[in-house]
């Protein structure tokens, strides 16, 4: 909008009837009779003169030297030159139909000749021309304000700064993006001719059409003496590069020197390069000499036609933009990744965490992003060592082929857990630092509530980590704390509008719903929207039925049916059960409620579900936080509340950029609670970092508890809604949790290990294998997706034993088996793993859902339960099967199923460990996350707020204020 | 740590005992005795020849041009240079004495005589070295890794890349920064040299070398041929540069060729700057012409001394070092501005303020931190219009004076206020955009809870707003969450510990409490100073007797006393009171608390008055939660909670830099609840700010409610703790609040306003006038502040009202009175307050506070109530005089006082507008911060927590998921 009111104020400036000539650097043309130089000759010199520049006339030759500078030959250069560039323009914008080559000239003052030529070739070669016409008098200031917005302009290539020397201060030349001075006036441009590195400057076009010129003489130049006059800037510095790298010698003088005669005379060539009058008497020029006035004397021409090196140079600024266009068009794509790996160096014994990961200096968080092809405008640094990255991404690299896509699962875990986080960062730190392969891991982002608690952070850990992991598991870049917000104000928003309509009356509650402000009632969007489930198309409030208003403006929410709950990040267990609404305020409205920790919140779930801003929106919008008396589902858009959310959904939608100890790229994105909702990651995170990582590069990503929980869900529910299909599936497995599956004695966090866990036992470990190991691995079969089991290696585990789980994997029908020791070791520890995964990915894989979401819920159930789990069927609570009704009835049938179960048996109890068989599951209740897009059924109880236990893990966490070291994270 | 390693390393490795010659742009050295040339010719030529450049010979001037380059001339050009490099270090280090300039050298290999040479010269001026040795097959990608370890590392002025010619590839040479490459090889600083603008840059020592050479000649070169050899390179390019700007006439040539004899012959100087065997027959030399030999010919001279070039450019190397030295420390000096105001171009009607925001670029935020003198490094950007700056700057700008500090204060307000923050706003893009005065707004950060509610945001509004006001009313840094997140953490330990206290005996306690980690039993540093507080010098926990831990385990909190409530930042009405702990998992241990808005956290009055990491700790540690059964209070540390806490808050202390619609920077940080808190933004911020505007600048603040409340508390608890004084009180009025206190009819949100508020009524403005204005004014001379009275002016008021206003606010005392426009007009709307306020400041200020802290409690009280509220007395309910006696007791008599009173009268009667007189006081209870430092006495029930209307403003808030542009914020 700017800028087309900007072309209409220049549109609107008077059209200058008389032209005024101008010094200064912008100003050039080439003389065509008469040469002034210095002040005091009037002497003339015909440019027809010589015939080639070695000196040996040729009548044939002659006039072709003429014809360069002013006759047809000079046409032809400028004209070879646009058709040059229009087939350039033609190339460029067949591949990129959309995109427009632009050119923003700054202009103080009004038009002048030069703008016109430059207009007139932009004209001829089919680029897009915007003007910004400053006052005759801005201010340094004003100059810059412009520079800096069209520095921001994506549809702005070039930018030609046409204005007095006076406004060319190396502030203002210096504020231009190197990447749109196609004049090539700024120091690192400057810089860069000079060193000779043109993939990235520009040749200023004044150079370039000298050069032109110069190439265009019947002999070549290389070995021929050039004389510069007036070279002393950096015009002139450029323009003796140019000469000097195609073989001339070449001289300098300045204007006013004193040889002056004796060095034209020695010339093959004078290039007078300074504004201002000058004159070479012909009588000093051999024969044969070329002479290229680049000065301002044909300015004082006005009225006659426009030529000399203004049109050349106008031509070769365009080739410049067209260049940029260029460059900018290919910036646009996919580009192969320039990763630094970091360093690493394991010591023995490994340190804790936080010191491991405080002694590696991560890379700048703009730089990695550069590395891995993303573009400045597409990150948002959030500190040093973490950036959100945009989604625009996905519609820039839309034709891109994905990666890899892997899928970390586990077998049935102890309770302790088996380092499925480490195994993804180790893999992916050997991917990307040991394989040199395009590698991505895509990682939950932790609640803080443990972190605080038991269990720690979620770093990985070990030299298999993400960095800085304080960073990492404490606020990162908000996302929780947006959920929170978000989740909170639909909890204040069922609470206060159940009081409000508790307490008015129809009448008022719509005159209070839909005001008068300034004299106008009008619905909001929103409320239209309500109006429009409501089957009312009336949009006039005052036109409204009194029962069409009293459905409009009641709710009628069942206090009783809320199933929205409010959260905090904080292990909370007071809050497990509440009583709210006591104060007097409240007028008696209590109501037993809870608190969960955040990331149990729906909109968690919609987070790392939702593939872009709309999606999320609307799945906002149709979460379901009760229902009504009359049995209605009541959603967040009835309550008014679903864009508010939007709003402050809007920045946790982005992915965080992160990496790991070796300086390879990690999203940290979503982590809805795998008790209840299905525990990945985000499908953005992983449709961002398949398309930056390239058609041979890997995206990592983990599926939380064991395969039979989280990786069922990542197929069926995560897969389902982002149309990616998985490659691989690395199954991590331990000897520790595989002897407890073999019958060893029980596992608890906080108790000493047995020593069947700590000395060899061959025999536990063999049933292990066959039991859960085998079964988890055909259960990934079920899906078609290859298996590679990667055994995470404890200092225990004897060689034997690691022998002994690779072989049996392998029996059980793993493509590959692995020891990996990433955690002592960093990403050459997984070198093996990484092999592995790599030739997994060149495998095909048939992947297919395990039910159609068509199938009846019970079905889906029954299905999930009988072959995942291996129970012989299920068996519904009346409850269920009465939600089972309610939800067919609303039309929730076709949801996916997110099974809440133990993630510690196969069945639902928990100390069934191996592959329990004979077994009924129960199916307690039936929950539904109408927004997150699934069913949930209850299987036992499961706690949605984890308790502090007597002593919390921040008894040892602690700040150094000087050194602001944090101690005490793991 | 890193680097010493290196060192060591270094000296690790092995003498070389045969020094390798090598060619490369970093060998050079002169000639002395033969100067081969090409590779044919083994010609010699003495250099002891010509006299003087002017080719008229001169016996004495003859040894001369020999002395330059290997007699006593050329050491005393060495001697010289280094004597004056060692002055120019002995004022820098006069300056800063902490200061230490270092040269990092990166080098391949082994060590050489050239690294001798430059460490050799180092020693003499006094240089600090530091050598990074890489093996000498390094990879680009592990330069680089040192180079980005250099440029980041503060300690490091300069870097000299001693490495071959293959490895110093442009992503080398620009990876580098700029402004610690010594050795000038980056594009950007030979851009700079060739343009000309030495400013940054650094010029090449050997050019430098050379041209040293050149001016010791006997006659001035100016106007002399030079002849350089080989100069095609940047290195060359720069030479001549700086050779045709002491008006030497520069000729090039290549090595190979044809005419170079002629060439010489020419010369009055011959510079040979290609590496490789060169000879220059003597026979070609005109007498007197000087030969400088740049090349690597003296390398192969192992074992002798070594003289030429190379000492001289060493020397100027570490002239370069000395000038970066000098650049930081100035860099780190306070830097006078370059602000670029935004231009604002306000249309009428006024737009709603989220158009406004909309409409403006606002500036990239790390550029507005450039201008105001922020170092890059004191600054973490989130996204591109948020930074987040360190604390590092006060230490920094510790010398420099601070700027005029102004607190915008208001009369007692209406319930629909009356524009404060807009005032603090337009006030300050009037001082920067408008009298260009370096100024500073201090901005509270709101809580979400309004914004979503009834209020709004507030960002200011209209013209005079903070941009973007979305980021600045949503989530900003994330700082609330922090907040919410620690508040809510220390909630959770409580209820926690109560619990594992009930159901454990003393020495399940203990156990759990100080468990045995491998063998081991150790307390925590936080349990230790526990037992300091609890007087046990013991910290073996074996050692300890049984009472003794029984003591240490058990707080015994007394559920009733626990005086710590949870918090959100929403609008939540049902949490104003609950009950907790309802949960079978809870055995029963139910109790009766609340949630407030999380601004009312002590936390935040905490960040808003710590003046540091370490005070922001000590105060987090001493909160008091509540209190034993034997009434002794019980600290966030007794918790073992506060390490966490410090942890959780480390970043919220860093205020953000955002900026207003012109342009002008802003700090938004803490927000306090004005109900309970002091209700002003942070200590920090005030700091920084005053530090960064300099002396001659301005920092706008503003104080929540009505003077008598927000400026009483500015003074006496916020100025307290910071040790600031205050320069200017603006105080804020309105014809509006002015007529109700003249006997107007009430006013109330979301109702129309009466026609007394639209018609003009000088008698009620007046009336107003007269009373409660006059009383402000004298409240703030009470403090000794002089007071600049700004009439926010609305549409409505009449000239006669406006001039009413100002005539009598002069009349009361005020220093001067004037009508502001920012709302509708922006900073130039303000001009006339700036210049008011500008004038203000430039008189004497005799602050003073109203009350000692040695005053006891009950008597700083009476004097708030005299003095500012006009009561006659107070009344201390039985509960407040325990209380008092309470905190007496344990210690807490010296803290200042923060009334808890109605922000609507100078009474604790809201409806008593005007001056009310004749009343006495209630105090109906009194609870102490401990932590933030203040005791709060409760004048009437003050609500912790709004609620949400029928039709909260999240009704009209929405997000388009396609523009992302939000609407429905104001």
């Amino acid at each position: 909008m700017r800028l087309s009111t900007l072309r209409h104020a220049c549109r609107n400036l008077p059209t200058p009837s008389v032209h005024q000539p101008r010094t200064g650097v912008r100003v050039f043309g080439l003389a065509k009779r008469s040469l002034p130089l210095g002040h005091s000759s009037n002497s003339q010199l015909l440019l027809r003169a010589a015939s080639s520049i070695s000196g040996t006339t040729s009548a044939e030759k002659a006039p072709k030297l003429g014809k360069q500078t002013d006759g047809p030959g000079y046409e032809n250069t400028i004209r070879e030159n646009v058709q040059r560039t229009k087939e350039e323009m033609v190339a460029l914008q067949r591949g990129h139909p959309a995109l427009k080559p632009t050119l923003a000239i700054i202009q103080a003052d009004e038009d002048d000749r030069l703008l016109e030529i430059n207009k007139k070739m932009a004209g001829k070669i089919g680029l897009n021309i915007i003007q910004i016409c400053l006052p005759r008098e801005c201010t340094e200031d004003e100059i810059i304000e412009e520079v800096l917005k069209l520095n921001e302009d994506p549809r702005v290539h070039g930018v030609y700064l046409h204005l007095p020397p006076t406004s060319l201060t190396s502030r203002v030349l210096n504020t231009l993006r190197p990447e749109k001075d196609v004049d090539g006036v700024s120091d690192l441009n400057v810089g860069r001719l000079v060193r000779g590195d043109m993939s990235q400057g520009f040749t200023p076009p004044l150079a370039n059409a000298v050069m032109e010129l110069l190439a265009r003489h019947d002999t070549p130049m290389e070995g021929r003496t050039v004389l510069v006059v007036g070279g002393e800037g950096p015009l002139g510095v450029a323009l003796q590069c140019l000469m000097q790298r195609r073989g001339m010698v070449v001289l300098n003088s300045r204007r006013s020197s004193e040889g002056l005669q004796k060095q034209v005379m020695q010339a093959n060539a004078v290039v007078l390069l300074a504004a201002g009058h000058m004159d070479v008497p012909p009588t000093w020029l051999r024969s044969g000499t070329a002479v290229i006035h680049c000065g301002s004397a044909l300015m004082t021409d006005h009225g006659m036609e426009m030529s000399g090196v203004g049109p050349l140079t106008a031509a070769l600024r365009m080739q410049n933009v067209v260049q940029s266009s260029s460059r900018w068009a290919q910036g646009q794509q996919y580009r192969p990744w320039t990763l630094r790996s970091l360093k690493l160096q394991p010591l023995s014994p490994v340190p804790s965490d936080i010191e491991i990961s405080r002694a590696q200096t991560p890379k700048p968080v703009d730089q990695l992003a550069q590395e891995i092809g993303l573009l400045q405008e597409e990150t948002e640094a959030y500190g040093r060592t973490k950036a959100k990255v945009r989604l625009s991404l996905l519609d820039r690299l839309r034709e891109q082929p994905d990666g890899k896509y892997v899928l970390v699962a586990g077998i049935t875990p102890t309770p302790l857990g088996e380092g499925k986080s480490t195994v993804v960062i180790g893999l992916v730190q050997a991917l990307s630092a040991h394989l040199k392969l395009n590698s991505f891991a895509c990682l939950r982002q932790p609640s803080q509530g443990p972190t605080f608690g038991v269990k720690g952070g979620a770093a990985g850990g070990g030299y298999a980590q993400v960095i800085p992991m304080e960073e990492f598991n404490l606020h990162l870049t908000g996302d929780i704390h947006a959920i929170t917000a978000a989740n909170n104000l639909v909890a204040a928003a069922i609470d206060a509008r159940m009081l409000h309509e508790a307490t008015q009356k129809d009448k008022a509650l719509y005159s209070r719903l839909v005001p008068s402000v300034n004299g106008v009632r009008r619905f909001s969007p929103i409320q239209i929207a309500r109006l429009r489930r409501l089957g009312i198309s009336e949009i006039d409030p005052s036109a409204l039925t009194p029962q069409e208003v009293s459905s409009f403006v009641r709710l009628d929410l069942d206090p009783a049916k809320v199933t929205w709950q409010r959260v905090v990040d904080t292990n909370d267990r007071f809050l497990r059960k509440i009583t709210v609404g006591q104060a007097s305020t409240e007028k008696g409205h209590v109501r037993e409620t809870q608190f969960d920790i955040a990331v149990a919140s729906e909109i968690m779930a919609i987070l790392a579900l939702a593939d872009g801003l709309g999606d999320m929106k609307t799945r906002l919008e149709r979460m379901v936080v009760g229902s009504s008396r009359s049995g209605q589902p009541v959603t967040a858009e009835d309550l008014g509340v679903s864009g508010a959310l939007a709003v402050l959904m809007k920045d946790a939608i982005k992915p965080t950029l992160m990496q790991t100890l070796e300086g390879s790229p990690v999203f940290v994105h979503a982590g809805p609670f795998a008790n209840i909702a299905h525990g990945n990651s985000s499908v953005l995170a992983d449709k961002l970092a398949l398309k930056l990582v390239g058609e041979d590069g890997f995206v990592v990503t983990e599926a939380g508890f064991g395969a039979d929980i989280g990786m069922e869900k990542f197929f069926n529910i995560k897969c389902r809604a982002s149309g990616l299909r998985p490659n691989v599936v690395v199954l991590v497995a331990t000897v520790r949790a595989l002897k407890m599956h073999g019958g060893g004695p029980n596992v608890s966090a906080g108790s000493p290990l047995p020593r069947d866990y700590i000395d060899e036992n061959l025999s536990l470990v063999a049933k292990g294998c066959s039991s859960n190991l085998r079964k988890q691995i055909q259960i990934a079969h079920l899906f078609g997706v290859p298996v590679v089991v990667a055994l995470n290696v404890f200092k225990t585990d004897t060689q034997a034993e690691i022998d002994l789980v690779c072989q049996m994997a392998k029996e059980s029908g793993a493509l590959d088996a692995v020891p990996c020791h990433h955690w002592a070791r960093g990403g050459r520890g997984s070198v093996e793993l990484a092999q592995a995964v790599k030739q997994a990915g060149s495998q095909p894989s048939h992947f297919q859902f395990l039910y159609s979401q068509e199938t009846p819920i019970v079905e889906k159930i029954r299905m999930i339960a009988q072959k995942v789990y291996g129970a012989d069927d299920i068996e519904l609570s009346p409850e269920a099967q009465a939600k089972i009704d309610y939800y067919n009835q609303q039309g929730y049938g076709k949801l996916p199923i997110c099974m809440a179960k133990t993630h510690l048996s196969l069945s639902h109890l928990p100390e069934k460990k191996g592959t329990p068989t004979g077994f009924t599951l129960p199916i307690r209740d039936i929950r539904a996350s109408i927004g997150a897009g699934f069913i949930y059924p209850l299987v036992g109880t499961m706690s949605t707020m984890p308790g502090l236990p007597t002593r919390p893990c921040f008894y040892d966490i602690d700040l150094d204020p000087v050194t602001e070291e944090i101690t005490g994270l793991f």
